[in-house]
C-alpha cells in the first residue's frame, strides 16, 4: 500500500503547530535556524507558519525565500479556507497566504459538522464550497494544496458520510493530499485503523491521504504509524513533539520507526544519522530543555544500568538494544556517563572540517574533556564555536586569546529617578600592554561586551564586523537557590557567518563572560583565517 | 475477550522496574510513601522490590507489611527462577523471595533462546526446568505467582516455538498469569497484536497473559492498549513511564485510556480522579519536575493556546477536549496569549476566582493592557500570578506593595585572584520607614533578592516562607543587539503553594526585579488571605 520514496512526504510542523506549546515563542532567526536544520535533516515539507495572521510569520517567509536554499526541503505557508459568504479572491487572508509566494500551501478545513454549524456558524454546503473554492484557486494559482480536515476522526465518529464528503471533495477540487487530523488526540492505533479502512471503503480508488496526531491519549507515534500502514503517504509532525497539550507526534520517533522498523526509506542518505543532533540543536533553540528519556534521541534512550547484565550487554549489544544507536545519531552507554563516545566526537569534529580520524590520541582527550564539562552542565550540541575551539586546542593548534583577564567589574543601577543603568569596566592585557577600559551598555552583558571592545578594537579592528546576535539562558539543576547553573549560550555573527559559544558557571554574568571570549576569539580567527 | 473487572489487574511496578530511571534513588521510605499513594489510586497489585537483591528492598518488604495496611493492592515480590543447576528449595534467592512475605511473587524467565544461550549460558530444556520448577515451588508455598517473559517480542520473532513453550510451561505450572515483555521495547502495536494473536493460536484455549511495555519506539502506552485488545488481562506500567531508556508504559495513560476510552472499570469508584494528583505526588517524591505536557495528568494536557478559539472553547468545551479533564482530577485551562481576546481573559480570570462576566469595562481594559504588554515581549501564559495582580489591579481591588523602592545597585566583579562575587545595595521604604540593605549572592539576581528580604523580613515576616524555586531568562526578538528584551520568569514556592511571575526590560538585572518584586506581594498577599 506504501508507494516508492519520492511518493511519500515526510511533513515538518514545528514552525506552525509546534509553536503552540505552552511557553514557547520564536523570534524569526530562531525559526530560521530550525528550518535550516529540518532541511538539513532531509524532511520533504517545513510548515512556517500562517502569513497574514502573525506579522511575525510573514516576515518569516520573506526573510526564508530571501536567505536560506533549500536543499530538501519545500516551504509551506498555512492558512485557513475562504470565510463564510467571501468570494476566495477578495479573502485577505487567503490573499495574505498566497503573498507569502511558498510553492505549496496548507489550508486548514473544519470536517466536523457540529464545528461546522457551532464554531463556524455555517452550513454543511457552504463549508465544502469553502473548501472547493479555496483548494481550486490555490490550485490555479499554480500551489501545490495539502488540507488539513480538523477534529476529522472525531467527526467522521459523528458523521462519516459528512466527514468523507470533506475530503472527496478537497481531493476532487485538486488537492495533492487530504491530511486527516485528531486534533482533540483522543484516538487509539485501533480507532486511526477502523477510521481510516472504513473513509477509504467509502472513497474508493486510491486517494492520497495524510495523518496529523495529538499525542493526548499518549499515543500519537502510534497513531502515524498505524495510519500509515492503513495507506496513508503523508506523515505530520513536529521536532521532539512539541505542540500544544500534550504535543504532536515526535517527528523523530515517526522517523525511527519508519526507516527502521518499516523499512521506508523517509529520509535522504545520512539524514537518520542527524537526528539526535537536530532534535537537541531545536530544543536549545526552544530554549527547553532536551528530554533525557525521549525515544530514539534521548540522551538516555540508549542508557542501560550496568548491573547484572553489563558484561552481555557489550559483547552481544545488538540482543539489548532495539536498534544500533549510530543508525540515529545516538550513543549506548553502560556506565553512567555525559553525552557523547568517540564516534560522534569524531563525526562532529570532521562537519567543522576537523580530522581526527587519525588521531585516536586527540579523539580521546576531547572525548574526556567534552564529558567532563557536559557533566558540569556545559552544552555543545549547539554550541559549535566553542567545541570547535576545544577541538584546536586538542589538536595543538589552538585559536589564539585575543587578550589576557586581569578583572571586571559590572554595576547595574536603578536609580532614584528609574533610570536603570549598566556599567562595565574591564582590565586587560592586549599584545603586551595593559588597557582599561568603561563602558554603558543596556544590560550588564551589553555593558560588557562594550567595554571588551574599547578596549580590544585598536588591536584587533575585525571586531568591529562582529555582532552579537542572540543570548539564550537556562538555568541547570539545583533547585531552592542552592548550587544552581547558569548556561549561556551566545548567537554571534558577522556578515553571512553565524556561529554559536556557550559559558557555564552559577553567575549569569561570569558565564555570560566565557561565552562572550570564546564568541570574540572564534570570531577573529575566522576573520585572519578568511582575509 | 476481556473479562469482568475482578479478572483484570492493573499492576504497577514504579518501585522496581521504573527505579531503573537514570537518576532515581529511592529512601525506604519514599517507597513506603509511593506505595500508599497507588494502594489510594486503586491499583491491583504494587511490585515492591527485588528481596535479596537489595538490601533496601528487604527492608521495604520488612517495613509494609507491618506499616502499611492496604486497601486495595496486593504487595508482590520480584525475583529470579531458580539458579541454573540448584534445586529450587536450596536457591538462596529463591528464599529471599519468600521471605519477603508476600502473597503474590513476579519471577522473571528468560524467553528468547539466544538469551538462554549467551546471556544464561544453558540449554533450553533447564531454562523450561527452572520455569517449571520456581513457579510450582512458588505455588506449593502458596503464593500467587506471575512470570515475566523478558524478551518475548524478540524471541518470539526469533524463534516462536521456544517463546510459546516457555509461556506454556510456566501455565501448566501453576501460574496464574504469564507476563509478555518487550523489554528492548522495539516493537510496534502491529507487532504486538500478531505476536499475542499467534501465541494465542500455539496455545490454544484461553491462557491468562499480561503486557510488559517499554518506551523505545514512543509506543509503549499504545502496545499495552494493543495487548489487552489483543485478549491480556493484566497490564503492568509504572507511575509516570518512569523506567529505564525511554521509560516503560506510562500507568496514568494506561488507565485513562482503558477506563475512558475501552470502558474497563480499571480502578475502584473515585480512583480515576485521583490520578492527577498522585502522579504530582510521586514525581515530587522522585525528585523530577512533573511533565506539564504529560498525557491526562499534565499540567497543559487540557491547556488551550488558541486565542481565536476560545469563545467556542468556552461554549462547547466537550468538542475541544478528549474527554472531561475532572474525570482525571486534571482541569481545563485557557491560556493567555498575544492572540487572546475577551473571552479567553475572561475565562482565565473565572480560573483564578476573579469574575469579570458583569464588568464589561473591567474586561476590556485587562484585555487591552495584557495585548499591549504581550506586544512589548511580556507572557502572562505561564505567569498566572502577573496576570491575577493585573485584574485585581484594575478591578480595584489591588494587592497592597509591600514596599516603595528608592533605588538598588548591584555590583557583579571578577578579581584579580579570579574569585567572581556579587553584592547588592536596596534603598527600599517599608511602612514609613527608609530601609538600606547590602547582601552578597551567586549571581546579581540573588544578591538582589538576599537584600531585599533583609530589609523587608523584619515587617513581612511571611517572606520566610516564600522560596525562589525556578528562574528562567528568554532574550526576545531585537536583531543586532540592538533593543533586544529580556523576559524573566520566576517561579516561587510557599509550603504546597506555587506561583510564577514575569518581568521584562531590556535589562536583564531590572527584567529580574520586577519579576521579583511580584513573586514577593503575591506570594505575601496569600499569606494575609490564608490567615
Amino acid at each position: 500500500m506504501i508507494g516508492p520514496a519520492d511518493e511519500f512526504h515526510v511533513f515538518d510542523t514545528t514552525l506552525r503547530d509546534g509553536a503552540q506549546r505552552e511557553g514557547i515563542r520564536y523570534s524569526v532567526a530562531d525559526k530560521l535556524a530550525i528550518a535550516r536544520l529540518l532541511d538539513d535533516l532531509g524532511v520533504d515539507y517545513v510548515e512556517g507558519g500562517w502569513p497574514g495572521a502573525l506579522p511575525s510569520d510573514t516576515e518569516f517567509f520573506r526573510r526564508a525565500r530571501a536567505e536560506i536554499d533549500f536543499k530538501n526541503a519545500t516551504l509551506v505557508a498555512f492558512g485557513a479556507t475562504r470565510k463564510v459568504g467571501r468570494h476566495v479572491e477578495d479573502d485577505p487572508q487567503v490573499k495574505a497566504l498566497l503573498d507569502a509566494e511558498t510553492s505549496a500551501l496548507c489550508l486548514v478545513a473544519k470536517s466536523d459538522v457540529r464545528h461546522v454549524e457551532r464554531a463556524l456558524r455555517t452550513t454543511r454546503e457552504e463549508n465544502l464550497a469553502m473548501i472547493a473554492d479555496t483548494v481550486s484557486y490555490g490550485v490555479a494559482m499554480g500551489r501545490e494544496v495539502f488540507l488539513d480536515c480538523e477534529h476529522f476522526f472525531d467527526g467522521y465518529r459523528h458523521d462519516p458520510g459528512y466527514a468523507a464528503a470533506v475530503v472527496g471533495t478537497a481531493l476532487e477540487a485538486g488537492a495533492d493530499v487530504v491530511v486527516l487530523c485528531d486534533t482533540n488526540g483522543g484516538m487509539l492505533p485501533s480507532d486511526v485503523r477502523d477510521t481510516i479502512a472504513g473513509l477509504r471503503e467509502r472513497l474508493g480508488g486510491q486517494p492520497r491521504l495524510g495523518m496529523h496526531a495529538q499525542n493526548d491519549t499518549s499515543c500519537a507515534v502510534a497513531n502515524t504509524i498505524t495510519a500509515v500502514q492503513a495507506g496513508v503517504m503523508h506523515v505530520q509532525g513536529t521536532a521532539n513533539g512539541y505542540g500544544e497539550r500534550p504535543g504532536n507526534a515526535d517527528l523523530f520517533a515517526v522517523l525511527g520507526n519508519l526507516a527502521l522498523k518499516l523499512g521506508l526509506p523517509v529520509l535522504p542518505d545520512g539524514g537518520l544519522a542527524k537526528m539526535t543532533h537536530v532534535s537537541h540543536a531545536i530544543a536549545e533553540i526552544a530554549n527547553l530543555a532536551p528530554d533525557t528519556h525521549q525515544a530514539y534521541v534521548g540522551h538516555a534512550a540508549f542508557a542501560h544500568k550496568a548491573g547484572l547484565h553489563a558484561s552481555a550487554i557489550k559483547v552481544d549489544p545488538e540482543l539489548y538494544n532495539h536498534v544500533d544507536p549510530a543508525l540515529v545519531g545516538n550513543d549506548m552507554r553502560v556506565l553512567v556517563t555525559e553525552m557523547a563516545g568517540r564516534a560522534s566526537i569524531e563525526l562532529k569534529s570532521a562537519e567543522l572540517g576537523l580530522d581526527l580520524t587519525g588521531r585516536p590520541d586527540v579523539s580521546a582527550r576531547v572525548t574526556e574533556r567534552v564529558k567532563e564539562l557536559e557533566a558540569a552542565g556545559w552544552s555543545f550540541e549547539a554550541a559549535d564555536a566553542s567545541f570547535e575551539l576545544l577541538v584546536r586546542d586538542e589538536l595543538g593548534s589552538p585559536v589564539p586569546a585575543p587578550f589576557t583577564l586581569e578583572s571586571y567589574r559590572v554595576i547595574v543601577e536603578h536609580r532614584e529617578d528609574g533610570a536603570v543603568v549598566s556599567e562595565a569596566t574591564v582590565k586587560v592585557g592586549v599584545r603586551g600592554e595593559r588597557v582599561i577600559a568603561t563602558a554603558e551598555g543596556n544590560g550588564p552583558v551589553h555593558a560588557l561586551d562594550s567595554a571588551l571592545r574599547q578596549a580590544l578594537l585598536p588591536h584587533h579592528p575585525g571586531l568591529a564586523g562582529v555582532e552579537l546576535a542572540d543570548y539564550k539562558v537556562r538555568i541547570l539543576a539545583g533547585s531552592h537557590g542552592t548550587a544552581a547553573v547558569t548556561r549561556v549560550l551566545i548567537g554571534s555573527s558577522a556578515g553571512e557567518r553565524e556561529w554559536t559559544t556557550v559559558g557555564v558557571h552559577e553567575n549569569v554574568v561570569e558565564a555570560s563572560w566565557h561565552a562572550l571570549v570564546d564568541a570574540l576569539a572564534f570570531g577573529l580567527s575566522r576573520e585572519v583565517g578568511t582575509t
